[in-house]
């Protein structure tokens, strides 16, 4: 089924301890759409970017077969620019720039072609905006949306109203403690719950994601990474993947919501190998699939006969 | 199989956001026999308290079948007496007074009846006096350890030595990263493996636990926990349902250790529901396996039919 995907494209300036990556194509559209395009099809863009915008980002989107009459190209602008540093442990960073540039006055334009996409991916904007693409679509079967620190701070009136508009949240685990103002995370997701998404994803880095519904939680392993080379990215290859899967197999059951976080986390674990959306760049069908029996590997464990034996434990 | 059980016996006061408890019976040696005395027997103690060590303690530990022959006490000496304040969100404390009292200048003698223990666990103690343990044990099946961030900076060569006569270590993860100057779990197990001892186990508290052999890494979620009472002795909890199920099954196949960390996590679940050791009071048979299948389902997936279909995911 259709995947509409709404979020930056940018030029990322880099800093790890393994090297340095400079106006490298990235944002949140870009990782969104190429992670979901490993299941489904066809992923449509809306984004906006530069004159200076590469040539090859253009290529390596339109390799993955994305559709691109959403993106607006704004000849005399610059793209969206964001250099940070990460420290030693690949846990914390310092962004050393955020320019704008042309995604100052984004304003997303939904093509008529894109208006009747049946799932909507709303990366991470502005809450207004991400509520001036849902009404521009013919009633999308499921909205996903990303939403951020900054927003849940500066503009939580528009968040509310936008997440009363969405199905499936994903934040990671702080996103979420701050905008429940709780710390437990279970409780956490109650809360946000009841703010209007029925499903929240809480992602937690190298501790892996909880699902949790009305019925369930659903806790996923992190893939045991020795080698993260960038971990920009990481979430929105998580985002990607989760509506790529969930697109594909059309299927909102418990069951199939727990593979789609397996997806995601496989594709995030696979865009963080190397720098940029390179990891993202030609993945193969057993690769992937490889991948998401690994994490079933990581975290299955069974009953021993003895736990039914007939005597008494104490 | 017998377990011998080696660690502190405490008077604990402590403030959480949800109470107070005053000089509660606590110390590590007393969460390990009484999570391990669930799964097995006999279960052994050492350790040492004063003459102000209340009788309910030491009934708690009998009612439990726990061999009490190595609790030496001193009469005219003051229990080992810790405090601490629990910040609101339950992952940060104050630690407000710490008075080793008999603790100070306890030397574990080894009760002639507990020579021949099989499975020895030895809590966090100074590693020299873990070592002096092991020095009177007769060939014991398998060692298993804790350690503090306190030893790792202070004692390092003592804890060296002691690692080598470990089998397997239960560490925290910011123990795991100091132990090893490295940031990354996975290979700061690599790491503390070539030290000695051929399994780790790294708790993760709110984020489950990992447990790293030379073949395997598995990921166990956390419970899910809404209503944690009172964290202290959560790691001990865990070291005792651990040992407790390995030494009742006698198996150490991975399968078998997977189910010995569940069953670890399951005992630390049910011990931070209550103050104290109060939550390890009255366990059942049935709530002990029902928490096994709850962790069992929380982590659970399985592949969809689409993951086989004939057509690529690109």
């Amino acid at each position: 089924m259709s995947v509409l995907v709404v979020g930056s494209l940018a030029l990322d300036t880099v800093e790890t301890p393994f090297g340095t990556a400079k106006d490298a194509v990235g944002g949140s559209a870009t990782y969104i759409a190429t992670a979901a395009s490993y299941f489904t099809m066809p992923v449509r863009l809306v984004g906006v970017v530069g004159g200076d915008f590469p040539r090859a980002g253009v290529e390596f989107l339109e390799k993955r077969n994305i559709d691109l009459e959403g993106l607006q190209v704004i000849k005399n602008g610059k793209t969206f620019r964001w250099a940070a540093r990460y420290h030693y442990d690949l846990n914390v960073r310092d962004t050393l720039l955020t320019e704008l540039n042309v995604f100052e006055k984004f304003d997303p334009v939904i093509p008529d072609s894109y208006r009747r996409s049946r799932w909507v991916c709303l990366g991470n904007i502005d809450p207004a905006l991400q509520r001036r693409v849902l009404e521009q679509i013919d009633k999308p079967r499921i909205v996903i949306g990303d939403t951020m620190n900054y927003w849940i701070e500066r503009k939580n009136g528009d968040l509310r109203r936008t997440l009363n508009l969405i199905d499936i949240l994903i934040v990671n685990d702080s996103e979420a403690r701050l905008l429940a103002n709780e710390p437990n995370l279970i409780k956490a997701g109650r809360v946000i719950r009841a703010m209007g998404p029925r499903i929240i994803i809480i992602k937690k880095g190298e501790h892996g994601a909880l699902l949790l519904t009305e019925q369930t939680v659903f806790s996923a392993p992190a893939y045991p990474m020795e080698s993260i080379v960038d971990p920009t990215g990481a979430g929105d290859s998580f985002a990607g993947g989760f509506v790529g899967w969930l697109a594909r197999s059309d299927d909102l059951s418990e069951e199939n919501l727990k593979r789609a976080v397996i997806y995601g986390s496989a594709l995030a674990s696979f865009g963080v190998e190397k720098f940029g959306v390179e990891g993202l760049a030609d993945l193969s069908y057993l690769q992937i699939q490889d991948r998401f029996r690994a994490f079933r590997e990581i975290s299955r464990f069974e009953e021993h006969e003895l736990s039914y034996g007939s005597h008494d434990f104490s």
